[in-house]
C-alpha cells in the first residue's frame, strides 16, 4: 500500500465519521454548514468514490458503509431530529448514488441491454434466460455450502448477512408501488400484505425474521460491523431502486429477480435448518417465502413485467435492475464462498 | 400594486418555468447546472418564499405549484428520464420546504404544542378536544353548502379539489409506514390494503375516484389549471409529511385528523349526491369512507398515537401534524365557501 493510500484511507475514515456525525443533528443545522464547507465535503467524497472506482477495498467499503447510514435515516423512524431532507446530506448522498450506479453499470457486458428482444413475451423469455444461465442462478454457495456443510455458526452469518434485504422486504415494496396503478400495483400490493401475514400480527415476515435473530442472539448493535461492503451494497441498492420513481423499471428487474431466485435458495436454507436441527422459526419463514415467492414471481412476471415490457424505457430498466441482481449476488456469493471454512477447507 | 411586485411576479413566473422545466431532463443534466447557476436559482427561489411569506398571493400560488410539480417527480411513475434525484432540485425543493413549513408554523398559536399534557391517555383526549373545538370539524363548506346548495358543477369543482389527496391516499399511506413496526405498522397497512379493495380491483378507492371522474368528465390535462394555492398546499403537505421518516410523528396527526373528519364531511356529501340524482359511484366510494374511516379513525388513535404518544418527540410532532391539517383545512374552506354562488347570494 502506497503513502498516497494510507492518507486515502484516515481522509476517507474522516469523511464518513464527518458526514456520519451529521445524521443525528437536524436538516436545517446540517445545511448551516453549506456555504463554507461544501466545497471540502464534496471533494472528500469524491475521491472516496474514485478510490472505489479504482479498487481500493477500504474506500469501497467506506462508500458503501456511509449510503448505508444515510439510508438508514430514509428507512427507520427516529425520535429525535435527524439529517434526513438537508441539502448538503442530499448532495452527499448523490455522489454515492451516481458512483454505485456507474459501478454497476460498468458490470453489465456491453451491448447486453441492446441485445433484448421488443416483444413483451420474448423480452420475458430473454430475461429468464438470462438469469437461468447466471452463475447467481443456482450458486455454490447455496447449493453446496448452506445445503450440506453450514453449521450454526454460518446460519447465524448468514441471517445477519441478509438483514439489509429480508428485514425491510415489506417496505421495499411498500415505496416502489408508488405511483403505479392497475393489476401492477395490485400485484406489488398483494406482495406487501403478504409480507405483512395477511393481517396477522404472528406471520410479518419481518416478525418472523426477527424470532430467527432471537434463536440466534443477534443484537441490533452488532449488526453494522459484521457486514461486509457486498452485503451493504446489496441493501443498498434495494433502497436506491425503490426510494425514486424514474428508478422504478430497475426495481421491478431488482426486486422480481430476487423474489425468482428465493425459493431455490430457502430450499438450500431450510435443508441446513433441518440438518442441524435448529428451532422451527426459521424452517416457517423459509417454508413461507418457498410457496408465496413461486407464486409472486409468477405473478411479477404476468402483471408488472409484461404489461411494463411494451415500453422501450421499461424493458431497459427491468433488464438493468434484473443484471444489477443477479451480477451484484453472484459477487456476493462468491465473496461469501471464499470466506467459509469449507473454501478454506478445500484450499488447505 | 407595486412596481417592484410587478417585476417580482414576473421573476417568480421565470424561476417556476425555469425549474419546471428541467423535471423533464435527467438529475445529472440538470446537476451540470449546479457550478453556474446554483446561486442565482436559489435567491431566486428565496425570493419567491420571502414573497409569499409577505402576502403575495402570486408567489404563495407559485411556490405550491412548483412544489406540486416537482412533487410529482417523486409520486409517479415516469417512462422517460426526470430530475427526480438532482442535487440542484433537491435544493429548490428544500428551500420550498422549509418555507412551508415555517408557514404552517406560524399558523399555530403559541403556546398551544406546550400546552399538551404528557400522560398518553390524556394527550389523546386533549388532541380530538383541539379538533372538536376547531372550526375546521364541522365547517359550514360541508354542513351548509355541499350539504344543501351546492350543484353539480360544484360538486365537479369538489372532486378535483381533492384530487391531490384522494387521488393518492394509498401511496401516503404506504410512504408513511415505511420503518414502522408492530401495532402502528399493521394499523397502517390494514389502512392502506381497504385503500386497495382488499385485493379487489374493482373495489380500489382509488379506482372509485377515477370512476368519479368519469361521471364529470375531468381529464388530468386540466387539473394544474383548476387548483388553487390552498388546494396545491393541502396535497403538498401530505407528500411532505409521508415522504420524510423524520416527520413521521407529524403525519400521524396529518394523516389520521384528515381520516377523523373524513365520515362528517362525506356524509354531507352523500347528501348532495342523492339530492342532485348523480350516479352511483360517487355514493359508493364516500360510503365506503364514511364506515372504513370511522373504523381507521379508532385503530389510528388506539394502536398508532396512543402507543407513539409515550415519546416527547413524537407528541409534539403528532399534535403539530394534526394542527398543520385543521388549520389548513379551515382556510381551505373558507377560501372555498368564499368562491361558492352562494357565499356570492349571501353578500348581494
Amino acid at each position: 500500500m502506497s503513502n498516497m493510500s494510507i492518507g486515502g484511507k484516515a481522509r476517507h475514515e474522516s469523511i464518513v465519521d464527518e458526514v456520519s456525525s451529521w445524521l443525528t443533528r437536524s436538516a436545517d443545522e446540517v445545511d448551516h454548514l453549506l456555504a463554507t464547507d461544501r466545497r471540502r465535503i464534496v471533494a472528500a467524497i469524491e475521491e472516496l468514490n474514485n478510490d472505489a472506482r479504482l479498487g481500493d477495498a477500504n474506500a469501497y467499503y467506506r462508500q458503501q458503509l456511509l449510503l448505508s447510514r444515510i439510508y438508514q435515516t430514509t428507512m427507520q423512524i427516529s425520535y429525535e431530529p435527524t439529517a434526513e431532507g438537508s441539502a448538503l446530506l442530499h448532495e452527499v448522498t448523490r455522489l454515492l448514488e451516481v458512483a454505485m450506479i456507474a459501478s454497476e453499470d460498468r458490470w453489465i457486458e456491453p451491448g447486453t441491454l441492446e441485445s433484448a428482444p421488443t416483444v413483451p413475451a420474448e423480452y420475458l423469455s430473454w430475461l429468464k434466460r438470462l438469469a437461468r444461465n447466471h452463475r447467481a442462478f443456482k450458486h455454490p454457495y447455496y447449493t453446496e455450502f448452506i445445503n450440506r456443510r453450514a453449521q450454526r455458526e454460518d446460519l447465524r452469518t448468514y441471517v445477519i448477512q441478509e438483514s439489509l434485504v429480508d428485514g425491510r422486504f415489506d417496505d421495499f415494496l411498500a415505496l416502489m408501488q408508488v405511483g403505479t396503478s392497475g393489476p401492477a400495483k395490485m400485484e406489488i400490493a398483494n406482495n406487501f400484505w403478504d409480507e405483512m401475514g395477511n393481517g396477522n400480527p404472528e406471520s410479518v415476515h419481518t416478525h418472523l425474521f426477527s424470532k430467527i435473530y432471537e434463536v440466534f442472539d443477534v443484537r441490533q448493535e452488532e449488526l453494522e460491523d459484521a457486514l461486509s461492503a457486498s452485503d451493504l451494497l446489496s441493501g443498498n441498492l434495494a433502497v436506491l431502486l425503490c426510494r425514486y420513481r424514474h428508478m422504478y423499471p430497475e426495481s421491478v428487474g431488482y426486486l422480481g429477480m430476487t423474489e425468482w431466485l428465493a425459493p431455490d435458495r430457502f430450499r438450500n436454507v431450510i435443508r441446513a435448518w433441518e440438518r442441524l436441527g435448529l428451532p422451527d422459526v426459521g424452517i416457517t419463514y423459509h417454508r413461507l417465502h418457498v410457496t408465496v415467492d413461486s407464486q409472486h414471481a409468477a405473478g411479477w412476471f404476468h402483471n408488472v413485467v409484461l404489461p411494463a415490457a411494451r415500453s422501450d424505457y421499461m424493458r431497459r430498466g427491468i433488464a438493468r435492475g434484473a443484471l444489477w441482481r443477479v451480477n451484484s449476488s453472484s459477487r456476493h456469493l462468491d465473496e461469501r464462498l471464499a470466506n467459509t471454512r469449507f473454501a478454506a477447507e478445500r484450499s488447505a
